[in-house]
């Protein structure tokens, strides 16, 4: 293929950029190139998300996002579209953000990659280039999409089109800030794919920097960041367990241990969730027939919001018919992103063991404002680490509760003078 | 107690400090307060330690503990003895650093210190303190040696005597260093006892940092950091299971993954063993009947050295009769320390399937030098990742062996021209 000619194109701003999937990866990208001058064809099959964009409206919460957006339309470098047609084929790159979420049995759910390489294909691929941003079982690439595709269009992957894998890495919040600052890993199948690559996140930022690897190297890069990170919290939240039983406080000790000691770095106890983390590392682990690292792991997060039920039934007894307040819905703080979230698997034990769970959160709509949450309630359970929870404390201390539980050591004794304060990981026998 | 009069002697200078056990944690710690002008009387059974250490000798390699040790001497602030008499009714802090290994079973082995209870406890302990700093599963200090002490001496714990718990945290071969540097982990039972212990540590370092739990959140703290270790390097070896698994670089990845990504902090993979990290995590695991990530972690770490016997295996057909090169005999880097290395098993291993191994060491004495290891070689294993072998790296090309496996991913194709080079965590098929 005729590398040098798209590369100029970029390098010109000629170029146009195909980003299919305006989610929590792609739309902070979208704009981000937006803004700096690239030509995006944004590509949503959700029709209500894509009317949200088109009015400069960010469908969830993300307010750096939420500016980019703005100026991102403004520019009119950013055009929506729901589906790709003929009148596509101006589009020289494909950037694939679509979602690789799990089936019920864990199993990888392509779906949702299947049909945006259905999308693609309507358009003569021949000169371009695509590349996979999304997180992808190790070999997805060449074992699965590279034959797809050169299946479905006779053109050979790496002669006629170009094809990488350059993983999103960013942290949900701070998107646009990591977009421009992180280094890119560049899985191109070949010298030319890596190149073209390379000059498109250039455009980002002209010091941004660059590792390469195969596209099978990227996709387990991908993976390792995740499962370590998702270790590390499973980790501190053995230790959760650990303290509890020998009757210690954890975020305690964590603290202690940490403190200038380079050799430590563990996080603080609490729930682990998210559309990324807990799937992540059953790439990997649905490959192996033993127990590994991982499953140990994935097990122990599973099984908190089922601990910290259980906690509460020790200290307050049955719970039917308890009034609870849930504050926090979303899987982490600053977020209203519910998938995964193990604060909605604690409000479904909760119900079913015959509780009336009153749920508060900032960030998510549907929610009941604190103050409905806290009414004539018995229990308080700290469930997303939410910042506006510590400014709302006086309010919290007015309600009826006797009984507050803390899933991320936010609060001590101290803040709660009336209501006994209980917090994971620290024991309380 | 009268606790003034006791910190007044330490500010003063006036105090003698008995240290139990004279190994890699006590040593160093006898000759940093010596050279602050602390009496100390170093109290060691092993004969043929305490002639060295006399002799101005450090009983294991340690270059900076040397040269501090022969400070110490020369001050006359060091005098070594092999048990407690009436003589030493002057010792005013007791500090215990005796081991605490684990038995076939993985219980733990409190014979050392118990016999370092029965030391103490031949002169009156009234007025003293006692400070452990001996790695102990949570509750040892309260539930088993507060106890002992007090049945054996009538006296009372908090009253009569201080008593706690100041963890080791040192890494080998920096000891000196960190002794001066990291924050110190205060447990006293009381608060007379964490005044005492303060101001014992402050002579080292005026700057010096402090924490303040309980006995046994010292205890469980301590673990947590050597856990935390521990499993990072587990996961590291998991990684590299995966990528030779999918024919990919674990070791090429890691580093990936890692660049100036602040959220991966991945080690490289290889063996993991030593005197606390492989041992620490059982102090916990023993106490839970169900699989925690620790016993994934510790099954995985532990299998490490015979899943590079199969591979070697797979690479070069059996095993029988062949001549190995093992370069690296200690548990780590720089160090002679054999205790629980997984070199040591590796060996064992490739003995057991009728191999002839040829073992270098630089730093352990009783191994062959480099050429007598790599003489009429057939295969050369790098087991430690010493400094050394980089050194060394034309001598080792010179030899016969057509195959070289790194643990450590120290080498790479490049280095050996003339061998086949593989490295763990790399698939090879």
């Amino acid at each position: 293929m005729n590398t040098e000619q798209l590369i100029n194109k970029i390098i010109g701003k000629k170029s146009i950029v195909g980003i299919l999937g305006l989610g929590r990866v792609g739309l902070p990208l979208a704009t981000v190139f937006a803004t700096k001058g690239i030509k995006i064809k944004g590509i949503e099959i959700n029709h209500k998300m894509v009317e949200s964009i088109k009015n400069s409206k960010c469908p969830f919460h993300d307010p750096p996002l939420q500016e980019n957006l703005e100026k991102a339309i403004k520019l009119n470098n950013l055009q929506i579209i729901e589906n790709i047609n003929e009148t596509d084929n101006d589009i020289d790159i494909f950037i694939i953000t679509v979602g690789t979420p799990v089936t019920a049995d864990n199993s990888v759910d392509y779906s949702q990659l299947f049909s945006a390489l259905e999308e693609i294909c309507k358009i003569n691929l021949k000169e371009k280039m695509i590349i996979f941003r999304s997180t992808m079982p190790p070999k997805t690439t060449v074992d699965i999409i590279i034959p797809l595709i050169e299946n479905k269009t006779g053109l050979i992957a790496g002669k006629d089109f170009a094809i990488g894998v350059c993983p999103e890495r960013i942290l949900e919040g701070k998107a646009i800030k990591e977009i421009f600052e992180l280094p890119e890993i560049i899985g191109g199948i070949n010298k030319d794919s890596d190149e073209i690559a390379t000059q498109l996140f250039r455009t980002i930022n002209p010091e941004k920097e660059f590792s390469y690897t195969s596209p099978s190297g990227a996709e387990l890069a991908k993976l390792f960041t995740n499962i370590y990170r998702y270790i590390s919290f499973a980790l501190s939240n053995e230790f959760a367990i650990w303290a509890e039983i020998y009757g210690l406080d954890a975020t305690k000790l964590i603290n202690i241990a940490n403190y200038k000691y380079e050799r430590s770095n563990v996080p603080v106890p609490g729930f682990v969730g998210g559309p990324c983390l807990s799937k992540d590392g059953t790439f990997l682990d649905n490959n192996t027939t033993f127990s590994s690292i991982v499953s140990a792991a994935w097990k122990l997060n599973e099984s908190i919001p089922r601990h910290i039920v259980n906690n509460i039934k020790k200290i307050s007894g049955n719970l039917f018919s308890k009034k609870i307040a849930v504050l926090g819905l979303s899987f982490k703080s600053g977020s209203d992103d519910l998938r995964s979230s193990p604060s909605v698997k604690l409000v479904e034990l909760l119900k079913g063991l015959g509780s009336t769970v009153q749920i508060h959160d900032p960030h998510v709509k549907s929610t009941l404002s604190l103050s409905e949450a806290l009414d004539s309630t018995d229990i308080i359970i700290v469930a997303t680490n939410h910042k506006e929870f510590k400014e709302n404390i006086v309010e919290i201390n007015q309600c009826n509760a006797d009984i507050i539980y803390d899933v991320w050591s936010m609060f001590d004794n101290i803040d709660f003078p009336k209501m006994k304060y209980f917090r994971f990981g620290r024991g309380f026998n």
